[in-house]
């Protein structure tokens, strides 16, 4: 047995000018019936697109006409018929039906729109994910996640880099902070894993070289915001024989790549979104932290506090810098390089000329954060009194720390959250909106 | 500045046919220092493979012949110098260095042997894990395993799959189960995930028609076994309009696809684990369960007790039916099919003329699991009656069930442990050889 004779094409498969007057068989859902009298369409919609059935009264089987009208919005159908290429139907084509297959009906009412007629809020949207993801632009944000992390892969194979899994369930915090879940491990405490940073960084130490993963992090941060989340997917990489402007030119190419793939291969999806996509200009412009602070105490009058070395870039100031960039320049990505030493983890590089800044970066979007990278250090010595200064015991460090005792090239890396990566690309509102289901402080189902 | 200079080939990267007098810097760790008097080698190991430096006492400048012989082995070092085809060292060439640079040094003595003169028990191995992943044995493993979700990916897309990523912090368990590692989640519980399972049927109701996801699943079984895992990671896939005969073909050909790309594209790590890859024979053979065990009574003598319909195959069963299979066909792969439905979780749709047993399947290697899958049941009544039917309570799969009111498809999937895969592929004795930093009943770091 198999149910392959349910579907010959999805419906963005089929071309009317090479596949006039061809049968084919289409499966989907009831996205609309409409019955003008005289001729009845029933518009079937895919993952791809949709396709409008036509029925005209006169020429339509009376019971093959009836079955089509007693559809319910929603329901799983399958359909047989000719193609006639029509340039005013969507895709150009319709389908004059031979037999019209219920194969699941849905209930009624649907417990959310699905035509985009009706505004529904996100936190309804999320509750009925399932339904809302059948929505055209939830389905084109999906697709376009997809093109992402598919580009990313290969730019990043075509760089070297090999796919590494690393532990979610760790014995101890990554950066000694306290934003951890907690788990029983049969009689143990455990936590989720922040970040793939220490593993990431062992693996230089393996010889490994070139690495990346792509996986989910954890922080049980109480934040309740537009744009953080609980469970986040990270694109983290770490290279060996590198440092933190290695890093960045790896970075920025890479940002470009997924611009570029996304705007060549989603064209369709962006269209449904509403984006026009601009390929970032490489290099991407680096100002250093203290170019910044001197452009926000010199240039930028709506801050009124001065800030000095070792502040914090506070939401405000770092809104206002972008609006500042993406003015002065056109362009919406640039990095913030040169960080004060005691601002960064404790596995940052300091500077060898100037101990209290730091070779890291990150890589902003107009006013949001998109990825932390940096030079680590990779020497012993350096990196447990970096340890120490951060109040942080380095007996708790031991797994992470021997490594760095039997050969330990230097190394850089950097991690990109992908939702954020895909909430700026596409303008949403919402990070929610890039996550299949979301999980915050308030959501944990479905 | 940039470290890019530290490094222009990786060891396999130079051809000793065209490069041959050209000038080039590699990196890398100090494997072996051989010092004959009047000739000394320097063996540098990278991630690809080993690179000898050769240094002749007459031709060679005394400080630099002094520095090679000075470092420790496994420290880290750049080597600067001149490509000589050399059909008797590895790779068909050696290095006549200009100058060595030490970048990190290691110190000694080191915790664990690196050259494989010296076997280590797998617990010493684990706990110094960055140092066996240098191992030539350890570091094949995992390029092969990069190859295997490289190769699985590709196969996906081709075949109209989209990439997703499902949450791993959920409220309730999936089967009903109880093998569940619990969370601190804020000031709820919380469960980590054990399958991806119901977010990829979700997913067929939000019409994404062919979905796959690689990722981390998490089992809180107390098993102490060579082939069991705390923290694994799982390839599972979801297609719509589609049958579990539709998605055992499916998984046989991705099977073949891994077998056939490794065999290409990992020839030296293949070699260096001494393993000659057999490409599965198409279509795999399929057993029904009760075709088990009419063989089991009848022809596998060793097995005393008569098995019945609904009996567990044991592991003792299981492993003489495997040779059973290998020896009449030659074939290590194989099915089993048309598992009687109890024995199976919910989600399986049971067969419409038998319904005592299910539209289910698992995928052996000899005589091991591989995969599980099913054609899952996607009629709301026949999967309530299911999740009744194993004594489970139907109000709590709330968010899973909406979905089967609304418009699901027929669809059908399967999970593949990764691990398993490789593990099989490459004759390893212990599961754990396939993971970076495993996780186990006792094991929770590095």
């Amino acid at each position: 047995m198999s149910l392959q004779n349910l579907r010959t094409h999805f419906v963005s498969e089929i071309n009317p000018a090479t596949d006039d007057g061809k049968a084919v068989v289409l499966s989907g859902w009831v996205h609309e019936i409409r019955d003008l009298g005289g001729i009845c369409f029933v518009v079937l919609r895919d993952r791809s697109g949709r396709a409008q059935i036509t029925m005209v009264k006169k020429k339509t089987d009376a019971e093959l006409l009836d079955t089509a009208k007693r559809q319910s919005r929603e329901s799983v159908i399958s359909v047989t018929g000719i193609v006639k290429a029509e340039p005013k139907a969507p895709n150009g084509y319709e389908i004059i039906p031979s037999t019209i297959t219920l194969i699941n009906e849905s209930a009624s009412p649907l417990p959310m729109d699905t035509t985009g007629k009706v505004d529904a809020e996100l936190d309804t949207r999320l509750d009925n994910r399932f339904i809302d993801l059948r929505r055209e632009e939830s389905t084109a944000i999906f697709l376009i996640r997809n093109q992402v992390q598919k580009s990313i892969r290969e730019f990043l194979y075509e760089n070297k880099f090999m796919e590494t899994s690393t532990p979610k369930i760790v014995a101890a915090a990554t950066e000694g902070g306290t934003d951890l879940f907690p788990i029983s491990y049969f009689d143990r405490e455990a936590f989720l894993n922040q970040s793939p940073q220490l593993f990431k960084q062992m693996l230089m130490a393996s010889g490994f070289d070139r690495v990346f993963e792509i996986g989910p992090i954890f922080r049980a941060e109480e934040h309740d915001t537009r744009k953080h989340l609980n469970e986040a997917t990270s694109i983290d990489i770490e290279m060996s024989f590198a440092d933190h402007e290695d890093v960045m030119e790896i970075l920025e190419k890479m940002i470009v790549r997924v611009y570029e793939d996304v705007s060549e291969k989603c064209s369709k999806s962006l269209e449904i979104l509403g984006v026009t996509l601009k390929i970032p200009k490489l290099p991407f412009k680096k100002y250093t932290y203290e170019n910044v602070l001197d452009i926000i105490n010199n240039e930028i009058p709506e801050i009124e506090t001065k800030m000095q070395f070792g502040d914090d870039i506070g939401t405000q100031a770092e809104h206002l810098f972008g609006e500042y960039v993406f003015n002065k320049t056109g362009e919406s990505h640039y990095f913030i390089t040169a960080w004060p030493t005691k601002t960064k983890p404790f596995y940052a590089m300091p500077n060898a000329d100037r101990p209290e800044i730091s070779n890291s970066f990150d890589m902003m979007h107009r006013t949001m954060e998109l990825s932390s990278g940096a030079q680590r250090a990779h020497l012993y010595d350096v990196l447990c009194n970096q340890i120490r200064s951060k109040g942080l015991n380095v007996d708790s460090f031991e797994f992470y720390l021997k490594p760095f005792q039997f050969g330990m090239p230097p190394h850089g890396g950097f991690g990109v959250g992908c939702e954020r990566l895909v909430m700026t690309m596409l303008e949403l509102d919402n990070v929610r909106e890039a996550v299949l289901f979301p999980r915050d402080r308030k959501r944990l189902s479905p």
